[in-house]
């Protein structure tokens, strides 16, 4: 019983205060994007940051890391496979990650990328990608300081060191021999895809349906699918997102466009899909500890996506919820039935931004920019050429022609804020997503006739089981392998958006 | 210039702090009653009580103490008058009160109030006083030893040293001394108003209104008084109240009953009135210090009242709301007039329950309760005997029998949440809003008329200017007496409760 080791209980009980702290500083997050005044921000970026560091100070605390040096000589504590054995394993490597950063350099990575998102947004409306260069460029080399103290595994390289942050164990050079092949496939059936001359009619998604009634549509989806509403909410944000305030607050937002309500639709089945893996985790006994926490942000992609895409783009999703959408967005919501449903949120189209892309063509943009921040980060490329490479990929990779950088390399906010070794678990989510969905499918053979008919708790059931009860207790590329019997490939996912582009092209 | 004090800047940054660690409390708090979901509950509690221990450690840190001391020898900050000076004074009073009580005592405090509240809960349900008073004997007697903790002012008693915590440097034998004429003008009154015979009909009130259109009502009536709703909210709770969450943030709640809208009207007006007081205070530029903090309870209830009281059952007010309320509540508000209204909010008639009690008796309801509250802290009388003497009250001073104890000494939670000589605030909140609105209407002479056009501007612009401004530069006692040139009477309420009472029931 690790409870009677009193170092244990006592290092678990500091990791709970942490997370109890962090989830305060959740909340001051979420309530910053949902109810607070606007004249509140400038006060509350000082609370912000006071609590941030509060719960870093205790992150760092040098008792946590005497504790976990106590609890790594107790024989009963390290057995291979238990409980224990991986709290310690993972609480190691946060509190190494977590102290290794030197003050000064967490200091100035703060207030440069504050400075450089600012710097990033005036480039950007301006289309002046010479005045954001010199930012972007002392994003990149602190970037490369902090892959240093992070520490570059044997045999591996600086960008490793980063992505390992929000990916654990992975490697860029796995990465790579699991993006290259599924870039030139991915490429080969957008080219496929444009040939047919096939024109898809987004027809059915214009549908005028005001903000309250999208609201109780979208409820009606979560309550159906199993989204605990008394343990979490929905609220309306700018940018959708979802974030946990402790055990028991699982918090999703969305936003309403009048002309369009599988937009939020979307964005709601998304973030559920991230707050389902957040109820399924064990706080209830385990609060704080790795065993109730996420393991890495390409696991959690992989559950929005699968709801948001494999559940959420289905025919069978489409037959049972046109009536959920005629009951709260009126009858002409059922003018079109799910073929058409299914055509319309399904179309393949190479476009310029990221964000708005559709299932298929996402992927291309994560991986061009994975390749791109991999190049800056060890030098292979340098800022000043950043457009040039950018463009000619979306011209080999999509077939589009960058009209400038604003469409181009200054879309996205993640570079100017530091994310560097951050956007391949977006692809990675969809490759975890595409493998773990063929082995649901083995092991529920009627599941899509389950959703037809809205029932949900048997995918639910399974993935609280197989994924979300373990925690971080298995590292994501080890869980992919309990789980599938094999490494992570790139087929299901070609497989699964091949499938769906014969549907709907009949290539 | 205070600025070129080291010791100084460092004392202020670190107010700064407490309070914005103070603010993310009231956050957390605030969320807890609005949008936290049920489940959540558990944790919460523990959220709440470590951001507590947080905020508390940081006030009472020594370093605060040292730099206090510092800045007490400097002789440019003590300057009488001076604005250091009054921050001085107050942060050492603060400081001492907060160091004063020794750990073990405020955890045993916490401890017993939290189960008393509980015991409360059940024992009233029961009507079952006995269950309830070894616990109400408890938390006395932990009162009595925090009062010595205080420390009693000379000629005081122990009940000053409690008192002082929510009205600092009022003192129970003044408080005696204002309320006893105030009791018996008060019974009076009321004999004089049952003698009249005077039926007045709630007809009025009577007026149907989803939750939806009385919170837009709510928020026209906030935007004409001045409220900046871009530094605030309005929200719905169980039980109405205003938080304060750092600067550019003033929340307040109300909620609606479908059948008399009054009722969000007029706690909707009364949250207000702290809410003005709190985006009154200099905070933007001296957050965190106690010239930019409210002087008492009874100030900041002075504030609530003058604009539910003295504006909000004004004749004045109705002639301006009736076409505002048309307009957000339906055509049906418009049945009646001024006059019908003005009466029908004016009713003074005893009864049992304080919460529930009209302008005129509620005075009473707080009165027995601070006499009461003050003779079992002396010991004069004893818990057992509390029943007996609080219905002997209750027939002496209102006239009406109590019928158990449930409706009796059972039926305010305070007591049992150890909240012992906070009572007197209510009425002493009564009575400097009409000292005080007795001089704004010698300086605005025609504010009926003004109020009466839906203009608050120069009411608003009085309160800012002569209160809310100086934070707590002055003492309560001492504001009333710069502001009105008197000591604190009945007088001024009296005359404004007899001069309705004549106007409703023609005595």
């Amino acid at each position: 019983m690790p409870a009677t080791s009193p170092s244990y209980s006592q290092l678990c009980a500091l990791h709970r205060e942490v997370a109890h702290l962090a989830a305060i500083s959740s909340l001051v997050g979420w309530d910053q994007e949902t109810y607070m005044p606007p004249a509140a921000a400038e006060g509350r970026s000082d609370q912000s940051a006071m609590i941030a560091s509060i719960v870093h100070e205790r992150r760092t605390s040098p008792r946590i890391g005497e504790l976990l040096s106590a609890c790594e000589g107790e024989e009963s504590l390290i057995k291979p496979g238990s409980e224990t054995a991986a709290n310690l394993r993972e609480m190691r490597r946060d509190y190494d990650l977590a102290t290794r950063l030197p003050g000064e350099l967490v200091a100035e990575l703060a207030k440069v990328t504050s400075q450089a998102q600012d710097a990033w947004k005036h480039a950007r409306a301006q289309n002046d990608f010479a005045a954001f260069a010199p930012w972007l460029e002392k994003v990149f080399a602190l970037s490369q300081r902090k892959a240093e103290c992070y520490g570059v595994p044997a045999g591996g390289e600086l960008y490793d060191a980063l992505l390992d942050e929000y990916e654990p164990g992975a490697t860029a050079a796995q990465i790579a021999a699991t993006f290259t092949p599924l870039r030139d496939r991915l490429n080969e059936l957008l080219k496929r895809i444009t040939d047919s001359g096939e024109k898809i009619s987004e027809k059915p998604l214009r549908l005028k349906a005001d903000a309250a009634s999208q609201h109780a549509f979208g409820l009606a989806v979560l309550e159906a699918m199993g989204f605990d509403l008394s343990a979490g909410r929905l609220d309306t944000t700018a940018h959708p997102f979802c974030t946990d305030i402790g055990p028991g607050d699982t918090r999703l937002t969305t936003r309403y466009k009048g002309e369009k309500f599988t937009d939020a639709l979307y964005s709601t089945l998304h973030e559920m899909g991230h707050g389902l893996y957040e109820q399924g985790l064990p706080k209830h006994d385990h609060f704080g500890e790795p065993i109730a926490d996420d393991i890495s942000l390409g696991i959690h992609e992989s559950q929005s996506r699968m709801w948001e895409n494999f559940v959420g783009r289905s025919k069978a999703f489409w037959k049972w919820v046109i009536p959920v959408a005629k009951k709260h967005l009126g009858k002409s919501a059922g003018r079109y039935g799910a073929g058409d449903y299914f055509a319309a949120v399904n179309t393949a189209k190479p476009s310029l931004i990221r964000v708005e892309a559709d299932e298929t063509t996402y992927n291309m943009h994560v991986m061009i920019r994975f390749e791109l921040e991999r190049a800056l980060l060890s030098g292979t490329i340098k800022v000043k050429d950043l457009p040039g490479e950018w463009n000619a990929r979306y011209m080999e990779y999509l077939g589009v022609t960058v009209p400038d950088d604003r469409r181009g390399c200054m879309q996205d906010v993640h570079w100017s804020a530091g994310l560097i070794g951050y956007f391949p678990t977006y692809t990675l989510g969809n490759l975890y997503a595409a493998q773990f969905w063929d082995k649901i499918n083995d092991d529920i053979p009627d599941l899509s006739k389950q959703i037809g008919k809205g029932r949900f708790g048997e995918l639910k059931a399974w993935l609280n089981e197989k994924i979300h009860k373990h925690g971080r207790r298995y590292r994501a590329a080890e869980l992919c392998k309990r789980l599938t019997g094999k490494e992570l490939t790139s087929d299901p996912l070609l497989r699964h958006l091949t499938s769906k582009a014969q549907s709907v092209y009949g290539i």
